[in-house]
């Protein structure tokens, strides 16, 4: 488990005043990466957050600003995706990390080279972080299980391997996204209630799924299993992802293999990766397994990961619909998850995955599967919050929602908050829904 | 739909003399494509299997032996994976493989000229042809649904949607290897018959599945569904596809995500990738789809697909076990299925993956599934063909199958034959099956 060192110290200051402003996602503590763009013309590249800056890892490089360690990891993010950068394992970036804390902190003696180095988040396009080579998606929250499950089978809402696998499926690295990125309304077959055969639409049940997005940095080769005390190894930081489903397509497609059609057509991740190191502060016990829960197979099972396996993240979904925009209303928060709810550990998850001798690759990402808590405000998808859609959710303005309609706006935020420590955002994944194509 | 042109001349001969014995996979008609390397330092790049031989076709390239559309493929084809040529669409491969026939074909005035082009066979290694972007595994056997689905729900084989949809599952691009690569037998959870809790150790049910596998050629942009009608034009070729299945940590894990590490922890490819072009002769009209099925939604039917959209083509699987390789006895065929049978075609499967805007890219392979016939002699797994391991295969030495066993070779064929034209082979999908890691 990563230790905390001077970088997460909460009396850390930057001396980027907007990086030390309460509610800022990016304080000196946070630090995280990503992919950025100038309109000067030159390539895509490497950043990180500070503030509302983005300070150029290439241009840093080229500067002298870093030591050895530090230097390596800069230039491997001078590529167009962090992959490279990845690649290194954690002891290069965080020798990265510590160099970036000391000269942006306030009272470094290079703030003047490293001012240089900055370039205002307004003025920079984000570009998809990672070139993400598979995705694999869990469904890590009991509760999450349990809801939808109910919906299916009232008798049975849990399966029997529920307690004893972090079960999971494959999915589609092609269509994920970065945040932002429009979601055309899919088409599909459906089978409407009552129908003896399936029709194709539209698809007339589009949520969102909040999820938390974990990058595999150095994987693992074919034949060898990540033991779970390596774990956190092999994860090189985590992110907001939004798993837009279509329960219709996706219920009708479901038997017997799975998620596919429902699931395929769009994923958005959002653009700042927040390190494993930066969220040290906010690692919690996995929360109980119940007391009707099978033993722990060996290879799932460690005390470091029952101590510390979780992430104490607090999640909002925003919706703004059309009309709210029209009418000058902000988004407005429906649920508010919380990541140390899921009842497996991401670190379980790169266990699990690996056992088999599976290989993860760098660039992987992981999904969560939706976060929903115990309580109805911490529901992570419209399928359940809406009982799929017999319960609407009701706007400010007197508007309700059974699922997503054309023209709203979903804005997905999330942060670690701890006494004591500095606050850690995520930024936003955000995506508005538009009609289907004709 | 592909053409027949001068390349499928069944009176065509090559003047490399191995490429006109009977039984060569690899006649004039073929010309499959694949990735090799030489002792001699040169890197991995593409060629061309003629009967005992690879014409390599970067040295093709700057012998000056090609026109231009030819040329653009063959320089293209010089890379270490396919996919440059994959992404060049089919009509430079077609002038290629016109170019490749007149070359290769007994007469030609460029003889010397190509001669000096050809590696033996047996002095080039093989690699990874293409470099797999995203792999989807289909389901598009109504045997293998059927008999499958009869073990796990006796009253209900065949779920509602299987004659509605050609369902699918995403699966794992990372672990797919070449042909030769061995099988680790792969450990995980599995549920023993009567047991309350699962248990962790190497699967006692490993097994083959014999599919085919579709390359993509050129992909579709994210949100633009591929019509059926122009689905060929996607496909760059078919391959042999062994997707080594653990049925018993897979039957543990499926419920509700679909299969995940009972499949991911290897797939095998045939080196050679057969392209449609070369399967003209071969296509065939696509199954009757039985009495009561409901009728195809549009986007799921063409008249072109039900008259030529399945390819007649035989497999065989083979199995040798490590007393029959001690005692000289020659591999033993098993079991035949025929890719005709498939109740969904593989352009089916295209314009059904990209309808709700799903991007295919180029270097995505998409499984068929096991394919099985009506006949004990055409399944393609042993799932299938020993109930579930109740009912053995036996072997001629008097050993019997179950499952596959540590030691045991399998091996795949397939070949495409018709009166009147060259038989079309596919080379092998071979491996060997070794014991679990401790």
């Amino acid at each position: 488990m990563t230790a905390l060192n001077e970088t997460h110290a909460p009396g850390l200051r930057s001396w980027v005043p907007a990086a030390n402003l309460p509610g800022s996602d990016f304080p000196i503590q946070n630090l995280p990466f990503g992919i950025f763009q100038t309109a000067d013309g030159q390539p895509p590249r490497g950043g990180v957050a500070i503030g509302d800056q983005i300070f150029d890892l290439g241009h840093g490089a080229s500067s002298g600003l870093f030591d050895a360690a530090a230097q390596q990891a800069a230039l491997a993010a001078c590529a167009d995706s962090l992959n490279p950068l990845m690649a290194l394992g954690q002891r290069a970036q965080s020798a990265l990390r510590l160099a970036l804390s000391r000269l942006l902190q306030e009272g470094s003696a290079q703030e003047a080279a490293a001012r240089g180095c900055l370039v205002p988040m307004r003025a920079a396009t984000l570009h998809m972080p990672v070139r993400i080579s598979n995705y694999t998606d869990f469904f890590t929250s009991i509760y999450h299980a349990t809801n939808s499950g109910r919906q299916a089978r009232p008798d049975n809402p849990l399966f029997s391997n529920f307690k004893s696998i972090p079960t999971a499926y494959h999915g589609r690295a092609s269509s994920i996204r970065l945040s932002g990125t429009p979601c055309v309304r899919p088409k599909g077959q459906t089978l409407p209630k009552g129908a003896k055969d399936p029709v194709f639409g539209a698809s007339r049940k589009l949520d969102f799924e909040f999820e938390i997005g974990a990058y595999i940095g150095v994987g693992n080769a074919l034949g060898d299993a990540i033991p779970l005390a390596n774990a956190d190894e092999h994860l090189f930081g985590l992110c907001l992802f939004n798993d837009w489903s279509a329960r219709d397509i996706q219920s009708w497609e479901t038997q017997p293999l799975g998620p596919f059609q429902g699931k395929n057509f769009l994923s958005s991740v959002s653009p700042w990766v927040v390190t494993l190191e930066a969220l040290a502060p906010f690692r919690a016990p996995a929360p109980d397994r119940g007391a009707d829960a099978p033993p722990l197979l060996p290879h799932l099972h460690t005390e470091a990961d029952r101590a510390q396996g979780a992430l104490d993240l607090r999640m909002d979904v925003l919706i703004q619909t059309e009309a709210m925009r029209r009418d000058g209303l902000a988004p407005h928060v429906i649920t508010s998850p919380r990541f140390a709810d899921q009842y497996w550990t991401t670190f379980q998850a790169i266990a699990h995955h690996t056992v088999n001798g599976c290989n993860l690759e760098t660039g992987d990402l992981l999904g969560s599967g939706t976060v929903s808590g115990p309580r109805e405000s911490e529901l992570g998808c419209l399928k359940e919050l809406t009982v799929d859609g017999t319960q609407p959710v009701r706007l400010p303005n007197g508007e309700q929602r059974a699922y997503l309609e054309d023209g709203d706006d979903v804005i997905f935020r999330a942060r670690c908050e701890r006494e004591g420590f500095a606050t850690i955002g995520f930024g936003e994944c955000t995506g508005r829904v538009v009609p289907a194509k004709n």
